[in-house]
């Protein structure tokens, strides 16, 4: 078994196989009925001493693990039928605080109206290993909510309890490297979301050069499983293509030379965790000890894929978006329908200032529902502070980067000093922060 | 500044001003007025984004840390109103749940009874050491609920957010020892609530002898700072007396002959963590870690304190209640008024059957407004699942001793097969568990 | 570049390329001429100071480093030469003690016999990773001693030094698992000697599974670099086959139902250390450890190869050895001639008998010029104290198998009670211990 | 028993007594007669074999443990005697080495002539434990050594083999602060030597202060007792008295506007290492350390106490040496007889002249008899490379600083530039680095 083919096992095995496999956890005790469990679940909330809870949190937790997605199902109603809000509760104290608006009242109100799921997970979560497997829970949950969106009540319960849970204050970073545990690395591997790694030679090459590093975060109820990690190039000036930064042969840079440290690849590595934001405290935190060991960097910078652009193109390309892109851009745009069209210097040339104009108007104009920037990897930066700093019309040539942007990279610019700013502008206002180059690629407009 | 001073000092200037010492915090920034910071908090819920937050947190944090007495009141005051509920909001969540009673609905009214400053605590945590901060703020403001009673819905939330991040998932046992860093021992010294820890020698005596042992729970967010820790002599049986136990010239018994573990202290460090549990959790981890070490230990056993024993006792020898005691009985008492009684042996054989019967009836028959039992230390045991197992009538006759409990001291044991069902009969119908001697000790009755 | 290659680069860069390449050591300095380094070791030694000592030192194996292998030979001559003994000062000490034979003049002869270079590596050792240095120079100079055996004196030296710093009180044994750090696992990698350890998937396999361990000894002065370690299996009975042990697809064992430990590979990591011997130490101290952790062991014994048996055997083939072999063994053993035979289970029947009685006279009577065994695992091993368990004699069908030993393998057991008896036996009067089916193996005698 | 009386314990009880009471070694087996253990020795000698030589050293090494002071002394005497060279043997490698002398020759009669007891000792050093005890031995022979000089041979072969084992490349620095266990920080207490430690709160003003700073060295054989250490604190300027500098009460200054690191104590920890040098490595590794973490760190400077200039002083001021002094100085420090002359200012700067002639001249003039300077801390620190940068009369003022050098101290500067030249120097000429102001205090001459 290579390590592609352990890196795709993992994929399609979940979180949970794997550790099952690592032997990390067990398949403990006999399978159960869903209906058993929910009668332990109903029984774990009406006692109130911890004691026996822990032992009643443990069974279900168990049980729970070997249930096929079918009694998952199940569960998750139960949890968003049964183990929702008490109705007659709720009314009694929305009177009580009709007759008497208070604190105390409003807090009673409160407490009321929480579902009792909320209770539930707490009292889970107090089994040895409970918060990894409601983490997992909700790995399968997000499946789930594609087919039956009402359990959505049910995610929302779990957002709230993990943001409390993982709070940045409880997660340590730690610098990833070629000391770094086997176990530790292998995840690293398997959790690599933008550019592969194909097997440990590749990973030594991330991790082991003087101008690399590589930082994740870790949090104590998930020892030694990564929540997000990412991988850093140090080099001289700001990059504009992902090929030579990772190639194999390219002779490596002394630390103390470098002026530039490159975010080139962040990774989440729990889908459980999902919407739970931490990526901008790591990017901070990695940023300022990077600057503490090598006082000489003066720019720290992203080298971005750009994974919608491709589909946004082509939509503007079809037929029925006519006035979408002026008649000579649709035309010269047609060149990308020509294989090889990428290694073709006239192709380029003809095609430079349409896909510079296209990919301004991309993340400058175009918003999504909510009024944001269509790019998701764009929403993360310029949500962190982040300026969009430069257009690499040719940054990735390799299949996947031409398929998913037709070439396009980023870099997004963390200026510390302007971090602040450019997030409140784009939280408050939507402003878009962007560098002079990139306005100036918008089209000419009478 | 001897050992005894420094203890002292401590216990006087409270958790913050040591850390101040320590030089693990520091004064920053200016000195600002409540006013302002009460604006900077304003402003730091009216803001989405995280990036900037994490700063105006940080601010808010320090300026509380300089804040006098009495500005600290008047933020607490302001937490209590201004970030308290919003009343428009309530309303319309509670009308629109009348119309059409759903989980969605009962969400949001659940979210709109939720005080503002559940959201503030929230944000001010991912200040950097912002955990810490508010586990400081909460000890103060314990301190300011005396005078002012209707801050207790400010407390009411810092306990809830304090349970769910102070989860037993998150702490860590460790060893404590002779081989333990000196900033952790001090702490050791400074906080051990039960059995003084005079010096460094007496700590020594407390942690290197082949049959001492001590644990504590530590959370990642408190750094070196203990949560709880449990000091545990290893023995051949149960102790009846604490002198002998911690004598300094006692010869030390090999550990593998040990067959009890005697937890004679349990100290709860943090104040601002009152209330939140993990006192049962940490004795339960410590059994477990005992018996894997040491196989042979077959008891487990506290020797442990009686707190209230001579005020309950002194209140039934009042004249004005003289149902309390049988005439004989009262007369027997009298001999406790003479100083050196402890010391005298045919004083001791005279109260022997009275103080046996009277401390059996303050721990099976006395009660206090919660249907508990009056004692603190047997609420915490038997609510864990321990039973009360001895009375030891002169266990502890220390001047501290006598004066709270007239020397009596009593042996809690954990059966871990009993545990839960001990635990479960007291928590869901006030069951005192106790040995069949200690029910022979309660009076007859016709 | 896969793990095959990386192992093959390893194997033929030699140790000092592999630090290099790993960024580990550095070529400091510009090249130098021999004679210049030369003149630099006089300086080294004529000075009676360290602190300087210690720059001068760190020069002259910085330029080592960078010297040819001719070069390197020349520096080899003139530490044979120039830095051998001092004549002179021989005869005079050697004069006072003839007239005045005393432990005072004797201690005087005694330094005056050392060669200079003795005192020259031990102020070479001062420089910063001078130990390491010296070892790898021991490497070059076993290979030059090929061609030149009169540097046999100059490797005398070092022998002797090394077996002082490599005592075993300075060595740490370390579990080497899953969690190892990468940059050691890649070690164990390179460094397996008897079965190939593929890649990174193999070498899990060898260390996650619950029944397999690994342990090595470290030294503190070349850090993370291990100079031996052992890989074990568990098992429940004795193993008669490599295969089976090593399969990628069989069941792994829980650890407690184990009843046999089984050492199947013993690797020397640094070539710079042969003979200084500490393999015997580590197998002990394994031993020790495995049996606390799992109580239930009852057996251990190593699987190992017989390298230079199909050697000796074909040697007694030979016509011109008539007498070894009777006529009727020497048709049977025609049979290994024929491609396949290992898998023809006539022709295995037909010599399990003639190759048992080679096998016992081998390891029973044939002897090397020392009057030791012919085979140096067995000299490792009866030198240990362990005892010739059992023949395997189809163990190890594999290519290297079949070529090295036709096949066989053999156990060795490790009786802690008998070790010492064992060994004592073997060093002092050159007993084999055998168990009686091996003795019994050995041909009838009229 | 408070912190005072322990480390005068510690002191009179010996390295190895210490060791008993913390239970780090166990009186083991029963007692031997001496010659019981000669036998055992002698046995060791004669096997080969490593695995049961083991055993026997630990047998040995154990009976030695229990042995009385009277028959240590006998055991020294048999090392001296039965286990010291081979006379025959000299006798004919010597004849050997005359025939034909060699390398060959020549190391044979090195071997012949080296004494029994070192290969003796390098036997014992397997067991476990044995470097430990071997050191405690060498304390126990130098106390021997007083009452019978003829056992230095066997004191020089343990310096010998202790020179090669405690090496500097397998020495680790560490630093020591408040965060180190507590079981080591009890060792920096009971050997400092020079500024004694008070008790846990004087120890803790020495390493806890931002502006203080404590580094040791261990090596792997030692676990966690440290070899030497040295105290640190860092100042604006060169200081020029002990007493402020250790004051309780002083403000604590930033480390990062600290200008100047002194070492202001120095402390060998093993007497049973007396004479292997590792002071040297440790200033210039630390003042390393210093300057990496704090690069504003412009001056590396001692302040050393002069420990036998009050001897000099006296016997000058002895009548017998009229031509000593001239008269008016002699007169000049009869002051030093009147008791609490140190706080009269009068006094003081009568005397400071003639002070400062009399310390120049016993710094730059008096010699001892191998023709070193007379004090022992200046031949440390002039032997390290560092210059005598300045005279401070009134340095200390203490009981102790009175009685030894009248108040006197000095600064040596560790000019890391020059180190290796005054090193030099020094080692080679004798030439002991002065700064001008030293020098032009000698006495002028006509």
């Amino acid at each position: 078994m290579n390590v592609g083919m352990l890196s795709e096992l993992f994929a399609s095995i979940g979180e949970r196989g794997r550790r099952l496999i690592e032997g990390r956890i067990e398949l403990g005790g006999k399978p159960r009925r869903v209906e058993t469990v929910i009668e332990l679940a109903e029984d774990l909330l009406s006692h109130r001493g911890e004691a026996s809870g822990v032992a009643r949190a443990g069974e279900i937790l168990a049980a729970y693990a070997r249930f096929t997605q079918d009694e998952r199902t199940t569960f998750f109603e139960a949890l968003a039928g049964r183990f929702g809000v008490d109705h007659g509760r709720i009314e009694a104290a929305a009177e009580a605080y009709r007759l008497q608006p208070s604190e105390e009242t409003a807090q009673k109100l409160h407490l009321a109206a929480e579902p009792r799921r909320q209770e539930l997970f707490r009292r889970l979560n107090l089994a040895p290993g409970g918060t990894r497997t409601l983490v997992d829970m909700r790995t399968d949950l997000i499946a789930a909510l594609r087919s039956r969106p009402a359990l959505e009540t049910v995610d929302n319960d779990l957002v709230h309890l993990f943001s409390s849970w993982f709070n940045r204050g409880f997660l340590v970073v730690k610098r990833i490297d070629w000391t770094t545990p086997a176990h530790i690395l292998e995840k690293i591997i398997a959790y690599e979301a933008v550019h592969e790694i194909r097997d440990w030679d590749d990973l030594r090459r991330r991790l082991q050069p003087p101008d690399r590093r590589c930082f994740a975060f870790f949090h104590p109820a998930l020892v030694d499983d990564p929540l997000i990690f990412v991988e850093v190039a140090l080099t001289i000036d700001m990059p504009d293509a992902i090929g030579p930064l990772l190639a194999a042969e390219r002779p490596p840079l002394a630390a103390r030379e470098a002026r530039t440290a490159v975010f080139y690849s962040i990774s989440n590595c729990q889908t459980g965790l999902k919407g739970i934001s931490f990526g901008h405290f790591l990017i901070k935190q990695v940023a300022e000890e990077l600057k503490k060991e090598l006082p000489a960097l003066e720019t720290f910078v992203t080298l971005s894929p750009v994974p919608l652009f491709a589909g946004w193109l082509e939509a503007r390309r079809r037929p029925d978006h006519a006035e979408a892109l002026p008649e000579a851009d649709r035309r010269a745009l047609e060149l990308l329908d020509e294989p090889g069209w990428e290694a073709n210097d006239l192709a380029r040339r003809a095609m430079t200032p349409v896909l510079a104009r296209a990919a301004a108007q991309y993340f400058l104009e175009a918003r999504n529902g909510d009024g944001k920037p269509v790019d998701p990897v764009a929403r993360f930066h310029l949500g962190n502070g982040a300026r969009l700093e430069r257009l690499n019309l040719f940054g990735d040539l390799s299949p996947k980067g031409l398929r998913q942007s037709r070439g396009l990279m980023v870099n997004y610019l963390y200026d510390l000093e302007r971090i602040e700013k450019n997030h409140e502008a784009y939280a408050d206002a939507g402003v878009v922060a962007a560098s002079s180059a990139v306005r100036k690629a918008l089209p000419k407009r009478g």
